[in-house]
């Protein structure tokens, strides 16, 4: 069936315990100041030439977790040398920076706009990637839920969302910032990104978080056959005894323990046919979420949600938020 | 298997001969008065509110065949008045106009964009359509493919590719446009429309050719298992008698024989791969095209071609093309 | 799961709110009376040549919604010339009238028989169909579930509906015909047809009325994967902000309210495990049908519910209801 | 691909060298013989009550293979007692005699009318069948087209064709039938079951042959990926040493060595992309077949060729051949 | 969903009516001694050559249902002369005795081994089979499962759990076996015959049953959309009318039936994500089961369950339990 | 189709050119140099505890790839002090070492056996793996075939074929191996690292390729749609740009490349309905391979080959060659 979770009803209070250790805070601070005391140079921007002369595009380096290059796009309005609020965009799964003409709309909008590579991935849909992930896994399925799942600290998702926090450290370091300006958004992997940021900063004037994967893991692994959570599934079908080991990882990447720890103001969208981040897994976190919060529901949409009508919901949302 | 269709060698000098009435001329000459002559009130823009302030944005609508109104967006940079070059956009099957922001990259490039919607169509993926085709139909297969396929003069691509026509002669009224640099482009069924348009207009400066559908359908019924060439196959898998009736009618809207009537400049695009719109279709077009042509080959993609990381060379093309 | 609805026992007594406008009765008197000032001449038949000797086939034509002229066969035993009980069979989601030797059994039990064509449908399956449906639409997803669905003036289902009205009217004044026994009958979206003229109008005799298309959209959307509730799903999708627009326009269409004015003697049937008229839906229009009524349950069956085996009991049924 | 055999010019050419044993002959003169020693009583018929007024129904045992009984039924114009010219009739795969009322063609057409069950099949689709099959096998894949394979003589179609070899000696004793007018007819199965009793038999009138199952098996077992050819690959799949073995067992039932030893005028039809049954392997036999012939080629149709469509032809040839 | 079924705190307790008919008893009782009464000589054992110098090969053969010849493989640690424990293996559906380098796990354990092959079946996966099931079957759905389901006596699955009933009398004869130390073993058929033997015999030492099949058949068929079960649901689709005589007949061979009965101490396993043989009807089983029990449960698993990771608990438990 | 690759007569003679780089042999010869100079200690084998009394098992950890560590396991008959000839397998695509009864049928022929771990696999099928592969990799398709794709020497196949040839040395410091009698060999990807080894060492008594994977990739890569060739098609359908870095980078690990260099005896296998690994890239390699050699071709098989019955092949070839 098309409608296979809990109806929007039951969403709407769905509130279930989830796992977390004791040491999750404790956990992320270490992770954060190990990294940034990796940090060498800071940030580097470098402009490109381009045919988008309404824009002006750079290539974005940063140090990420452990000190890894990670890259990005930066792109303003053309010739614009006002600080600028910024919307700092991190991307579903498989995909990477791609090319600056796809991410045209927040800097013709008038924001200041980084969208932040993917490590490793970018080499499955869109215009692709270029930065690598170079830290190795234990077994694990293809794929990169389950590279270095043996332990919080070796998995990838610690690397990722170092990556992305460290994003906005870098970011506030760029010229023509407005640093009290800030927002940061996603889809699917980049919503679950996005969460982990809002949990993991206080400096963040917006969070816009749409269908985001990485939430409610019990739940979800066994409740969507697809990938990536099926990829949990699969490597747990042959390592059937680290049941305890995986979901424990799991736990520290765990949206819905990121949401309880947010503060900035939040804009959701779930779609109730989603078969990839199941609604009641969103909900999950979006009940929890310790900011104020708004959610937009998709009654007959699956995993794309909003898809090429969400923009627009967006910028009003920023506009309202950024101002 | 991926591979399916000839070798690229072999495409190189595919020229296929492709049924042509002898009257095809003349039916498109007098369809084109005909609808012209039922144009009322020349081409309206309205101009929108949006959060885009880097370009201005219209909505258009245009008398189209038999002076049915046809939408659009038309899209400059913003406050900029001089008369630009043009690019003028149709769009793929099951698609319409979109969402302005959807269509941000021509203009800031600083063109001035025109994207005509389909009628009719526009429901079936990304930000949909809103115009109407308020022709029926007799007995016709799920799609547009077999829409009024019994004769020429009832089919849907007649209207279609007369509205796009007709979308040019609209663009040459707007205020702001540098008539003598109209290009054209599209990708798949945009693709053949701007195939068609290419045939039936002498005044572009160039015609930019993605993945295009409706070409050589003697070939491409019965040799692509996927719509919008399945519809034809399903069509007559129950109207067994129609093939002379149905092929008769597609070859008025068949891409090959617009491309030996074209004289515009050209930049194909195919993937080897295309099961959709396979690559010896596109080739039989491209080999027949009457003006100066070039064609990209994308050896490893399926009907996608060079997606994302195609604009960047259109752009190219179209500064060498228009300058 | 082959099961996936609710369980018999809970089916036997489902009757579900059902959202029906304060016009409902006279949106179909006025839309009824509109197409019947419309009509031109009766009814015609021609009977037609075939090695099919033991029946007499005449080709059918009469007056449908705004007069459009819709076809049909009308077959009866050779020679008969007594007024004979009639069956009037509408049939399935992309059919037609087909060929007359497909339709021999209820002629050959001794019934006058007429089969209408679906205008616009008839090229997806079987023999196919002859007619048109002359009237356009906005912006739809493939097939005829969403055409007009913009409003019920336009929608395409208030045309069928009132096309298998008047075929009952056109069928009273056949020759041959004993108009105090008439039958109406069909399968799927045969089945929603039946069921909607058994709600509009008090002549009948007995309705026949197998795995029903067209009952309790709300819950067939969004419930079934399959078209074609899933064409509504789909175009919902793309155009999400039409939800009311769109179940506003499906009450008019939705059986469940015209089986609470229906008043004929019907038997109805459903299959347990039919994903596509899930049985749910049947049971909600069945638990609501205002005249005497019966049910036959096909537990294993999914779509094809009795199938081949069904014919039989329908014979039976219409002995008991016709005699 | 949708078209994925030889193109239509080269089919009416295809002429393999196909494999047949020296003992071919006599194998099956053997066969027949001993089965028909092995009959009890003749044919019984038992008429049965039936709404369908219009025919006369009788339910038919008849002695097969090996003398065991085998259902058919015999149906005829109501109240007719004239010698008539009899249809015979073997149906497709999985199916049994189905239910009468969907078999009113011929006999409404004014034939006698026989279908004969299909021992242990009928329970796939349609309306089923009676028949049993009371002989076991060694291990075999799913369906029955490797029960028995082992050896010639075990093999599940030489109990099946004998079946149908015998019917037509059951229908010569049958009441109301002129032995001079004897047509066989089937599709898929059934149409490879026609065309082995018109190698075996010299006292027909007409064979009508539709996208025959059954020939040229080299071609076939490999080229097909669909049941039941691949049921054949499948057994080999795991059987991998008998290839000598199973390859030898169906020589003796390929339709090619069935045509070329025909007689009777034939008519034939097949899809060009008939991905079950491929047009090259039908194509095999016909241009093989003994007797004149002819055949029908559907270009756009997959295994179900005419369908619905077909009968008509049907109809006007054997008007013609039996008149 | 990949979890479907009944949560794991609920199958603990799932312990439903299951149809049961009087006679049950009478019927085993009097099916086995029939068939002990036919068997002509004892089992024999020929020992074949093997590159496998490690252990001691014999094929085997035993009369089983109606003395009909069982092969089997009788494999021993080369050499070893002692009386063994013994391990009796039952094989899954489609499958046959394999070859016996496949099956080298038990021997190289320290026991004697003994694996049955399975009547009829061995051609659709893995090494195969070589045991003919001689008995015919009336009309049937492809596969076994509805083979002679007319009536429990014509059912297969009376013959092949006589089979395995017999094999156990067989293995009893055989030189070299410790009778007081007779274990049986099998996966999902075979799961489903070692339920079924444990519930036939009181002289078994240990039971090892994995996500066993042919349990509460009347939730099963309807829940799995696959074979085998599902082979049931397409008979029924076809055979209407049968329900009652199917379920009666597979109500004779229901393991939720056998497992009440059986006595032996038993280690099961399920998959909580087997959409082959559900979770739910292996409790039913279980929590039936007349002996002392335990269950292994794989959460991530479908019906794979324990696969490659199963065999060294089953060793474990065949060490505490044989010692 | 089944059948999609060259006919058995042109694939006996096929031997296209494959590319290979001038510096393919110092680039091996200097990668093991290299990795052979990391090694720290020897390789380590540890005794385990198992049920399985026949045989000895050790978990072997030696030094591969920069010296990094590799497992394994390493069994012999129990108790059995000689120097035995041996067994090196390598394992197929996803998989690892898995558990010690998976993999008795070598020991228990008498020979020595090692089965090498997979980097950083495993998590796939089977038993599973327990090695990890500690390099990342820039931006990659799931699964190892593009991770770091960008240069042969970050490619992840040269560690793995490193791995693999040191997997021998280490076998050669085993205790209780008659290192003159060193066969190798594997399945899928398992035959071609057997082949790549085969190319790199000269001191094998046999190599045994089954349906060997890595192979003629300019051909395999668009031929076959599955993975992992397919994996290396996604990728390309993402970085348009790199065909010439990909194909460079997989021509030093081309089997067809080692296969010209190789001299010990081999055994091939390929299965003429392989969709994974086609035999036509098979041949390729067979053709071109410079010892002595055969090739067992299984016409009905796709990838899986002669699956369950090629290990009696294999033993007896074994037992032929190291004789």
């Amino acid at each position: 069936m098309a409608r296979f979770d809990l109806p929007e009803s039951e969403l709407r209070t769905f509130s279930p315990d989830v796992r977390v250790e004791d040491d999750f805070d404790e956990f992320w601070t270490r992770t954060l100041a190990e990294s940034r005391a990796m940090r060498g140079d800071g940030p580097t921007i470098t402009k490109i030439e381009s045919a988008l002369r309404g824009v002006d595009i750079y290539d974005l380096t940063f140090p990420g977790f452990a000190g890894d290059p990670i890259s990005g796009w930066y792109i303003r309005p053309a010739g614009e040398t006002a600080d600028l609020p910024v919307i700092v965009e991190y991307v579903g799964y498989g995909g990477g920076r791609g090319l600056p003409h796809e991410r045209l709309a927040w800097p013709t909008a008038g924001y200041a706009y980084v969208v932040m590579d993917t490590r490793g991935q970018g080499a499955t849909w869109g215009g692709g990637g270029v930065t690598a992930d170079p830290h190795g896994a234990g077994p694990s399925f293809p794929g990169v839920m389950t590279r270095g799942i043996e332990a919080p600290e070796t998995y990838y998702y610690r690397r990722l969302i170092t990556d992305a926090v460290l994003c906005v450290d870098a970011v506030r370091e760029l010229p023509g910032i407005d640093t009290s300006r800030i927002a940061i958004t996603g889809i699917s992997q980049g919503g679950g990104i996005t969460l982990a940021v809002s949990g993991l900063r206080d400096d963040l004037a917006a969070a816009m978080i749409d269908v985001p994967f990485l939430c409610h893991f019990e739940r979800a692994v066994g409740m969507s056959d697809r990938d990536p959570y099926g990829e949990v599934n699969a490597y747990l079908r042959i390592h059937r005894g680290q049941r305890e080991t995986v979901f424990r990882t799991l736990s520290y990447v765990d949206g819905v323990n990121f949401a309880s720890r947010a503060t900035a103001p939040a804009l959701f969208s779930t779609g109730l046919q989603d078969a990839t981040c199941p609604p009641s897994t969103v909900f999950a976190a979006f009940n929890r979420y310790g900011g104020s919060k708004d959610i937009d529901v998709y009654e007959f949409n699956d995993h794309e949600g909003g898809a090429e009508s969400r923009w627009p919901d967006l910028a009003a949302y920023a506009a309202r938020t950024l101002a």
